[in-house]
């Protein structure tokens, strides 16, 4: 009798989305859900919404493994489906609103959604994307109009879900690589409540400086489509604190609603984290106290150390699609952040169960520098019906993240650079990441990206693309004489190799974006091969 | 493909106590783990030394489902083998030395135990448990004369651990009931490590006043052979913290190496907790800032608000040896816990993603008062080849208690009484517990034991047994009516039924109490059946 058996009368009890609701409603009592300009309700009130909302699907036919997509901003509602149709069994397909409407319709087709709740303002979205079609998953409008909230109102609040088990798929959703078609990448329930506990106690036994606790106010600033706003609601939930939903990201609105709420945690990308602190900086509205995880890019020190004067609690995250998302972020307190704040830059100590390696180019694990790769339980096992694109991702027996990365004296972990970003110059590697944040430190500049372009000599030379501050009193010329002396300031420092220097500096209005925000250097890279710049 | 796939080059990473002790090595650095008048070393050392356990087991035959047993104090040995006989993929049999000899053969025996490792002053205890048999199990002796140490030294310190299922049992040990023979209990690793994370989880996000967390110093006094010392030697290494062991408890030199090593953090019974305060106070040592988990019996209000006194933040916590052990704590901060000390002998708000439920006499759910039952995935799923225990245990798919509890409006539950102990005199339930702390208020009272004694006219009716305090200057006659003046009290402000007024007040030297320093009531049952009181 080695192995555990069942109970007699009794039933394994798994690790289930239902498990974590549970937990977060007997914990939260009245704390408070909020949407901004919409609802706001206690945990035993988020308990029947999910319940009516099971109700609702189950009449509309949705059971064990069926697609069901949300189109929707981060609202309450997004929440509720988090839990709801996963403790039907069936599937959220959490579709990513940024994409173009043939992506979004090849994403919807592509994991066999069959309905599709939706915000009534993307509804023509919706329908861009179908137009034409001879299949169209069922539609359920949420707000104005929609039959979503009259068919919620008349559903059982004590609607009973069904056991579903923990192997079971919960989540799916894609993500757009800089090559070919977006991939699918699934979650189970266990692997789902795994993150969450795994990621929450790391952030729980953190020190204050980048604490989740009981007593914090959480609110995303991540989008709640990509890759389940990094797990971060259910941690929230399984804690039972108060949560703000901001609705549609609205730079005017969101210093304020940070302070009116109170809220102390949020997670981002390095430019809403910009663009909040600009708006509040012109509304002089404080945001002390507020501990923001920087993630999906990297953080530049001069952004850290300018959060940092404005009373925040910046540090960086690090995670993919792929990894559910967290696997690292910095560890650090008041202290030590405010003498070396390039520490909350570096992604890093792994969070609890999470093993990270070093893989050289010859493969061998403990490198100095080389591919990040990972091991834990809750890693994406493989894409959605794409044993090639799963085969690459687990070469060898563990994930591979596409980033090259160092690891300090102390074990943390510092990202160098997208594999498929460094700059090969002369036999040697230029990090892109690193002359990006170094140009960034100059006041004129906004934003600044650099890729490689292919040269004769030196296989490949650095080009900087860069975006002035619209206050930025400079020409052109004085820019790049001003950002030229500024690396060779470095060069002479030591601090740069004098071949990173780059072969040309170009001045854009805008830096091409992609779905969710990031740089796109592919296009980038298109726009340098068609001499297209404009 | 709704189940999520292994890899196609890759395997599925499992959660063991490997991948445990990686993290705690990957966290850890240079803080210490240290044996009290022993050996004091860093994180990378008890990853060799936990590699060189496992190459010294291997070499003995060791292997996948094999029972090695340990026979000692807390020590890092102990801890050594918590990883390395589990990671083996063998079983870990953590013996209770304080069984008598015939007991403790049972338990060898019973787990089909290959292997002792046994500190050399356990020998002799072993030697007379297995005086006379055919059959004994291998023996190793460590310390004094031992080959342990000599077979370590020369081991490998790069040993690599193969492979091991997480399904795999990791430990096993036994629970005295109060009737018929001791009951094994097993543990796989997955259920291991969702203890380690679910109760590390609450511990860190709970307020200071109770947490556990990056910084802390543990130090462990139950006994390691005691549910893996409630499985918190786990989550200290999972964080990678300082940890103390301390060898034989010895309450002379427990006050000077809190004090000394900076312990910040124990968890232990009742008895230990007021033996270390006594001595304190008696060296005028403090223990100010020691936040130390009370558990195994109620913590009386009384010594909740002298530990308060002195320093200490104590709170009681709950469980059993068949739920890993830990379900639930107080949670608490510190201006409550000093305005509301009773709160802190409240056994609190369940853990993340374990469900408690109040089972009234008609076995339904949620009723008011009734048996305490519990579901969680790491639960005991049934007893070590007793399939009428285990039938017993989750009897309706819940696991049973076995103690009456009811539950605040604020959700913390309050646990009245074990089940066989609470009294019913007259129809009407008195609680065994709140008798016995009410009467441990009275500043002569060192200890108090209450039991339901039969009775003809009222069914039960309840009897007191009480050690008074060495230094009281009181007579027995004394005693008793400053102990019925008190409790009318009680009655007089309403917070005691008039019939809980125990029918007679014995006093005694000492109450008899079990392998693990619970009080035992069945012993006193059977003093009062036999006329023997002395």
């Amino acid at each position: 009798m080695d192995v555990s058996r069942p109970p007699p009368n009794g039933r394994r009890c798994g690790l289930t989305l239902g498990t974590v609701l549970a937990s977060g409603v007997a914990a939260g009592g009245n704390r408070q859900i909020i949407t901004h300009g919409g609802m706001r309700f206690g945990y035993p009130e988020l308990d029947q919404r999910v319940r009516r909302l099971g109700a609702v699907l189950c009449a509309l036919g949705v059971s064990a493994g069926t697609r069901v997509a949300m189109l929707d901003r981060d609202t309450h509602r997004y929440l509720e489906a988090y839990f709801a149709v996963p403790m039907l069994g069936a599937v959220l397909m959490t579709a990513n609103i940024r994409l173009s409407a043939q992506q979004l319709r090849y994403t919807l087709e592509h994991s066999g959604t069959r309905l599709v709740l939706a915000a009534a303002e993307l509804v023509p979205l919706l329908k861009e994307a179908f137009a034409g079609a001879a299949v169209i998953p069922e539609l359920l409008v949420m707000g104005e109009d929609g039959q979503y909230d009259a068919l919620m109102e008349s559903a059982d609040a004590s609607f009973e879900f069904p056991d579903v088990d923990e192997e079971s798929v919960a989540t799916h959703f894609y993500t757009t690589g800089t090559t070919g078609l977006p991939k699918g990448v699934t979650y189970t329930h266990r692997q789902l409540v795994e993150h969450t506990l795994a990621v929450g106690f790391a952030l729980a036994a953190a020190d204050d400086y980048q604490s989740l606790r009981q007593g914090d106010v959480y609110m995303p600033l991540t989008p709640m489509f990509h890759v389940h706003a990094w797990g971060m609601p259910y941690i929230a939930t399984l804690l039972g604190l108060k949560q703000v939903y901001p609705g549609r990201y609205d730079a005017l609105t969101l210093p304020g609603l940070i302070a009116t709420e109170r809220v102390t945690f949020s997670h981002c990308v390095p430019t809403v984290l910009q663009m909040v602190l600009d708006e509040a900086e012109r509304q002089g509205q404080s945001l002390h106290g507020w501990k923001v995880m920087v993630g999906g890019s990297a953080m530049a020190p001069a952004l850290a150390r300018r959060a940092m004067k404005s009373g925040l609690q910046p540090f960086a995250g690090y995670g993919m699609s792929e990894t559910c998302p967290v696997l690292c972020f910095a560890r650090t307190n008041a202290q030590e952040a405010s003498a070396y704040p390039e520490r909350l830059c570096r992604v890093g100590h792994p969070v609890p169960l999470v093993q990270l390696q070093i893989e050289g180019e010859d493969r061998q694990p403990d490198a100095t520098e080389g591919e990040l790769v990972a091991r834990a339980s809750w890693l994406t096992q493989a894409y959605f019906d794409d044993p090639t694109g799963s085969g690459r991702l687990w070469e060898g027996g563990h994930l591979h993240t596409g980033d090259v990365a160092t690891i300090d004296m102390d074990g943390a972990v510092r990202i160098v650079d997208r594999l498929k970003d460094v700059i090969k110059s002369g036999g040697e590697w230029v990090s892109s990441l690193d002359l990006e944040a170094k140009l960034r430190e100059h006041p004129a500049v906004d934003e600044a990206a650099v890729i490689g372009i292919p040269d004769a000599k030196w296989g490949e030379r650095p080009w900087a693309f860069v975006k002035l501050a619209a206050a930025a009193p400079l020409s052109a010329a004085e820019a790049e004489a001003a950002l030229r002396e500024l690396l060779q300031s470095h060069v002479a420092q030591g601090l740069l190799p004098r071949f990173a220097i780059p072969e040309r500096i170009e001045f854009v209005d805008e830096l091409p974006k992609t779905s969710v925000g990031k740089l796109d250097k592919k296009r980038l890279r298109l726009w340098t091969s068609e001499g297209d710049m404009t």
